[in-house]
């Protein structure tokens, strides 16, 4: 046991399992047409270009009258200057309905098309109308006021989706303007994730002595879901090294990324690793630099990659958020998405053994209008609670033992500032 | 004309008709019991309430030797103290298996359950096995060293999910930590997205000089599907009085929040606002003080909102963002999830006038360590693509008329901070 213990000692840094992790991970992910509207979350898979200018030609930005500016250039108030209305747009209208001269007009909604030989727009507010065929421009305007521009929203072979985004509410918004209608996107990635441990039972068994629900399986599900991962394949698989290699070579065979909780951290009864190491990985890490979450091993076998994660909740947890979603951004050629902060004073110090990336719950709350940083006490990385008590985490990084008492720090937060009196 | 210009100028202020609007809804979200496996992202309609401690026992919090603390208060490198070994303990062994007396111990793996008798454990690490059943302790112990104590992470009563919250991986965790199998929620509010206007057609469809997509009425559903709304309904409606008023009648009776896009410009033709008046409304607020989207109306009708969102897509995004996501989370009791936001230095003067909360589209990038905050040029309500070059939002608060170039301002995230060399 000392022996597995010394070799704990040398810990990779997590920027590092990152990058080797990455760059080694050979996952195709193949490339799905999928309706736009249908689209919502996915990973686009190419950059979507423009075919053309939008607004497809220039549209008045106001209710009001299109005009050639210099007809009003002397309007005023007490000096209005007439003209003739020679009728009304609206939106739906084709440019070419009216052509307008010199002394003409034509009544404009809010996203018409500009008639041909109109310049401008006065808004309504400025103009009286005197008869159903001739107004009064109490304003000048300026060329091209009140006139949302050909093209200046989007030009044509403008970049609308950048491959390796994530399609977002404005992105449909943007194709549908621009009436694409399908797009490419990635296929979702699929994982498994085994709970790896002869105490384990399902959620909703008989839980007897000495049995535990496989409560972390779940959690990593839940996360991997919420991250846009599928999941379809969950298992509770004994303590026992064939088994745990048999099910994992299985996994390889029909997912990207396979999941383990549990058996890493250097018991009695924890083959888990060294079932995974049998199977003859290029890349095979133990032992990383955070904490919670240190024992994490991570393998990449034929170009997939195996995590093997603490069978604690909040060390499991850890090493998704510090690991597992840098890379799996990555693969994608992306970055994670920025996650809400806050700064605020810290009411106790926080030690973390240097070298080593904290990842620390602490609860932030706002007492007289200023922000408090409370780390939560904890005496092992299963105390999963914190999270719900808490709701934020402090990272403190490697080259830092950690903070001091009524320093600012910025934090990750999991949950709304709690008010307090 | 003049006179719905005139009517504009009275602006509600934003917290107002959140206030309002979320006191006049009185939608009833049934409760619905969901597999807690399946029920990530819903809201939880109850206290969840622990029926136990967690653990359920007193459990060794890393691998070693379970023992009586007053025993080896002696003990030293130089003068170990020699236990008899009774036995191993795993994780899924009863408390039960061994009951240590003076002088004995038992050797457990992480997260086995203390042995009777046994109130502190070892690090393997501070001891050595001299045969299969003695061991040499190098080093004391106090009592409930390396020990999570019965009851430490959950407490029997204690609350883990409070009503109104949205259920997160670390609640599942939790949750199954504890066997809770079945957890009440309210089922997902249901919405329908009217795109009014005569011009509108599907996405897809060929679009002719005159004709465009709906897309507005595409990014209100996304982003409300985003936030965990479904929207089975969308549908395009022509500019015509009776037709907008039969529409929003049906769908009031179908579904718990209405969404119509267009028709608020005060055009000529705009019937969206004289439509939802004539059903009688017990609430209508028309034009808000937030820029873009100062013409939006709500109304409440028999308890149920309808929102007359603009027909332009970022003033409609606005809208939602403003107005409509901290309606949403009132209803259940709950408050918005707190947002990215990061802080930095304003390149260029931003102008939002007084009494007017404004939203202004950003650029963030960070220069030789520096954040900076660019706010993007946009001439109308309209500039879609600012949201895609963008990748934050200013909010500058009715108080103020905006900042001054150089000042600090914090924006809301949209993307990562973009990183410039």
């Amino acid at each position: 046991m000392n022996s597995t213990y010394k070799f704990l000692r040398t810990l990779t840094s997590p920027d590092d399992v990152v990058f080797k992790v990455s760059s080694a991970v050979n996952v195709a992910f193949e490339t799905v047409e999928r309706d736009t509207l249908s689209s919502l979350g996915y990973v686009s898979a190419e950059d979507v270009v423009s075919t053309k200018d939008f607004p497809p030609y220039n549209r008045s930005a106001v209710d009001g009258f299109a005009v050639k500016a210099e007809d009003v250039s002397d309007a005023s108030t007490t000096n209005p200057v007439v003209l003739k209305i020679k009728g009304f747009m609206h939106t739906s209208d084709p440019p070419e309905k009216y052509v307008i001269g010199h002394g003409e007009c034509v009544e404009v909604t809010t996203g018409a098309p500009l008639p041909i030989g109109a310049d401008a727009v006065v808004m309504a507010e400025h103009a009286r109308k005197v008869s159903e065929g001739e107004v009064e421009i109490l304003k000048p305007v300026a060329m091209w006021d009140n006139v949302s521009l050909k093209g200046e929203d989007v030009k044509k072979d403008q970049v609308i989706v950048r491959k390796g985004e994530v399609i977002r509410p404005w992105h449909i918004g943007l194709l549908a303007t621009l009436n694409i209608a399908k797009v490419k996107v990635y296929r979702k990635p699929v994982a498994s994730v085994l709970g790896v441990g002869d105490e384990l039972v399902p959620l909703g068994s008989d839980v007897n002595s000495g049995k535990i629900v496989s409560s972390t399986m779940y959690l990593v599900k839940a996360f991997l879901e919420e991250l846009g991962v599928n999941v379809p394949y969950i298992e509770i698989v004994p303590d026992n090294l064939q088994v745990i290699r048999d099910k994992v070579a299985f996994y390889l065979s029909k997912v990207d990324f396979v999941f383990t909780t549990g058996g890493t951290s250097v018991g009695l009864k924890d083959f888990t690793v060294e079932a995974v190491k049998s199977l003859g990985p290029e890349v095979f890490i133990r032992g990383v630099a955070i904490k919670p979450g240190r024992p994490l091993a991570v393998a990449v076998i034929n170009g997939k990659p195996v995590f093997m994660l603490s069978g604690y909740p909040v060390a499991a947890y850890t090493e998704l958020l510090a690991i597992f979603e840098p890379i799996y951004y990555r693969l994608y050629g992306s970055r994670s998405p920025p996650k809400p902060k806050v700064k605020g004073k810290l009411v106790r110090r926080v030690y973390v053994e240097p070298g080593v990336r904290g990842y620390v719950r602490v609860r932030v709350f706002r007492r007289n209008g200023e922000v408090f940083v409370e780390p939560l006490i904890t005496t092992g990385s299963g105390i999963l609670s914190t999270l719900i008590v808490g709701n934020g985490i402090l990272v403190v990084p490697e080259e830092l033992e950690g903070y001091d008492e009524g320093d600012t720090v910025e934090v990750i937060l999991t949950n709304p500032i709690i008010e307090e009196a």
